[in-house]
């Protein structure tokens, strides 16, 4: 490390920016006030919202975000022109990211630029954004394909001109570690003024890169939610954090308990999925469904986690899963939380049964899980089910308003309703709530509802899981039908049995 | 790098084994017959089937890929227990890979054995695999998180006990490039056997540590097809064998242009999607929607790309995507593609209203930008669509057949159509495609359907995006509603009367 441990690194956010330009993703503008305030609760301390010159939309959502008077310090994008940066200006942004292609192959084949004339232009531009009083942050493209000497030099020109802070994007994403190293060491001595890193993950190593930058010297990350961004996106900004936080033991401002659900706010408005398998903020980041680590796990999570980083420090949480390696202990676990002690023979057979079932490709729900205990345990007569699906007829059409009638025995009543929906799914559910807030009452609430594997073809078998939630409890359970109305039923109506059998 | 550039690094593959540990997930034999086949085919060294000790299914499944006999070795996985290297033997693997845990915290939670007693056992079940004729891989697990002296100690042991390789696993995934050079240089200086690295996502660091590895004389990649496995995973296939590649210039045995393929294939076997910015693989990977990328990879593909990798080096391909960062460029040239050579002012006047719909959160596909040219240049009469729907009914239930019944002008002549189908979509997609075989003919394919927006409740806007192909030509096009059937049918019709229109 070239500082000292206490320094405090500062976050560059560019998911508005770099990360609206993902190919296929746009945000409407309040979406985007949406995502800036979230960034501003996360701590970010710079988040760059926009390329005002790019479009009028583009200009008029990094004005209403300057507007907003977050913490954090606002920036634009703007090319070394001064009609972009007078774009920026009048978004009245704190701080002005001016850019140039720096690479003989970029200012062949875009710009047409001489080096000297790129030398000339970031001269002259630094200084218009410097005599407007603005922060300004010069970025010399490609800079990880630009002849070094010329590159050094670059950043020696915007020093000299004012630069507040120079940047050295891997734009094309071919840089590793070790090479980055020796790149930002070669700019660390070359400047005086702070650097900043922006990587781009084409080979998988944003995130390492920009810690190898900060290794060299580097004090400001580029980084977005998600790793969205051109291509393969950018550093991804809970990976970068936590690296810095937990590994090299490096302080931000990131409130990093805010990590997950900022994810989660950028997942749902850019609808980009976050995998399963994303580290910090996927799904099974902190799961665990092989016997060894389960076991680990619940004696004491360290073992096969981290432990330098838990659910808890980026407001996740820890999830045992049920699956084809599940081990005794993980089986036992579940079944104590709702009072099942099964013998130690009685634990096998269950166990047995789950892999299983799950070895035939299906997800164990809960309702799996306690439908397998039921029968091997014997305990299958003190479970009545609340609702009994009798008949269910849906219709559809482009003159017709989507339909679902639908017979149910609840709770030895025999109930009907009809319902329509802006749907055939839609109605259909309808009309089985219905049914249950006449006979059990409201505080149902359909917590989570997702069709998988529902990719392919038309014909593709609809495997549909809800998560119900009464009180404090939650229960998943599984609809599996060719058809969607169907299977979307069959669901529903298995967790709500399982949330009243007591 | 330790070595000569020559060395061909062997890639070790555990998509079937920690992969499969993945929580949720769990392949059928057929299933990992299908992915050990793929694997044999992409050029992987070595796959490691399973662990046979683990559940009967495991085991049967191992031997029946030791059965299939592919060019890879098949490796099996054990603890240091006779039995567990037994039920390997019995699965005829080519080789056994034992692994104990190694650091204090692992040691005293789980198997409680002492130093001492971990090197002991590590001896004597080595030489208990190699009497027995086999290859021997010897992994001491958390390696990241063991005292160092005791760490190279146990490699030692291993190496004097006749193992083949040592493995150094980040079972926690806690390494960072510049401490695994340290560490895995330190096994190098220790034992005169190969070295292989086994390394887990958890801070999104593991290719760039296996990278930072081989540099410092692993000679042996562990990987994971869509870096499955637990928690956050493994290193990725594609990404390291990539990164070793273009960025090292090392040689792997793999033939990269199969990586894609091979990605999909485990991404519909395993349920696990491959996100949109999914690095190689991912849809985004070799897309650029802003003007200034696109312009530039239009004119010169590595301005904007790696160039080192390029879509066809990996099975992928490039595409131009439209959306609210769009230049005139790919405009010009999506246009050109169908024979429209709009004027300069109406390219501007599309441009706009491609950014419009973007902007409100739409997806633009090309029956979009189609439909707006049309408009802009005023030859909209020129475009008569083959298919008009008139009516259309679907009914499903519990004691129904799914059927729809459809009418539409198919060039110009009404016909209609009743089909059931396995659920609704399926019976109205069948309807379509029948009225439409009968008057157009049957060689049009549908290549894709897909779901978008369909999380969150029963009654979110479902949209669907159809692709369908016809000769060389693929259209994709879109149908939102409220309601899954007939967005699906819009769809469906929309590119098809794309598809028809010369």
């Amino acid at each position: 490390m070239q500082d000292a441990k206490e320094r405090v690194i500062e976050v560059f956010d560019t998911t508005l920016r770099d990360g609206e330009q993902t190919p296929g993703i746009s945000f409407t503008r309040s979406q985007k006030e949406a995502i800036a305030r979230q960034l501003d609760k996360l701590g970010v301390d710079i988040i760059e919202a926009g390329f005002p010159i790019s479009s009028k939309k583009d200009k008029e959502a990094v004005k209403s975000i300057s507007d907003l008077g977050l913490s954090a310090r606002i920036c634009g994008l703007a090319r070394l022109r001064t009609e972009d940066i007078d774009a920026c200006i009048d978004c009245d942004v704190d701080m002005i990211h001016i850019f140039v292609p720096s690479s003989k192959i970029q200012r062949e084949h875009t710009t047409g630029m001489s080096e000297d004339a790129v030398k000339e232009q970031t001269y002259a531009m630094t200084r218009y954004v410097k005599s407007h009083g603005f922060e300004c942050m010069f970025s010399a493209m490609d800079a990880t394909r630009t002849d070094l000497p010329f590159l050094l030099d670059l950043y020696r020109v915007a020093e000299e001109a004012g630069a507040d802070i120079v940047n050295v994007p891997d734009t094309v994403g071919v840089a590793e570690p070790f090479g980055i190293y020796e790149l930002v060491g070669a700019v660390y001595r070359t400047v005086k003024i702070p650097i900043s890193i922006h990587c781009h993950n084409d080979f998988g190593l944003a995130v390492a890169n920009t810690l190898a930058a900060v290794k060299a010297g580097a004090s400001q990350v580029q980084v977005s939610v998600n790793s969205l961004g051109e291509r393969a996106g950018n550093a991804d900004l809970a990976e970068t954090v936590m690296g810095l936080n937990a590994i090299y033991g490096l302080k931000t401002r990131i409130k990093t308990r805010y990590l997950f659900e900022t994810a989660k706010l950028v997942e749902r408005l850019s609808g980009v999925q976050i995998p399963v398998t994303q580290p910090i903020v996927g799904e099974n980041a902190f799961s665990h469904e092989s016997g060894i680590h389960a076991h680990g796990v619940i004696k004491r999570s360290d073992t096969f986690e981290p432990g330098i980083m838990t659910p808890e420090m980026v407001g996740h949480r820890r999830r045992i899963v049920l699956g084809t390696h599940t081990g005794r202990h993980s089986i036992e676990k579940k079944l104590a939380e709702v009072g099942m002690t099964p013998s130690r023979e009685q634990v096998e057979e269950i166990l047995e049964r789950v892999k299983e079932l799950s070895a035939s490709g299906k997800k164990v729900t809960d309702d799996d899980l306690y439908s397998i205990a039921e029968v091997v345990t014997g305990e299958v007569s003190k479970y009545e089910r609340a609702v009994v699906l009798k008949e269910l007829s849906v219709m559809t059409g482009n003159n017709v308003i989507p339909t679902a009638s639908l017979k149910a025995i609840v709770r030895n009543k025999e109930c009907k309703s009809a319902q329509m929906g802006i749907g055939p799914v839609d109605a259909a559910i309808r009309a089985i709530q219905d049914v249950i807030r006449g006979e059990i009452g409201g505080d149902l609430k359909l917590k989570d509802f997702r069709i998988e594997a529902i990719s392919g073809g038309s014909d593709a078998l609809a495997e549909v899981i809800v998560g119900v939630e009464r009180g404090d409890r939650l229960v998943t359970a599984r609809g599996v039908r060719e058809d969607i109305v169907l299977a979307s039923v069959e669901a529903y109506i298995n967790a709500v049995n399982r949330l009243m059998q007591e």
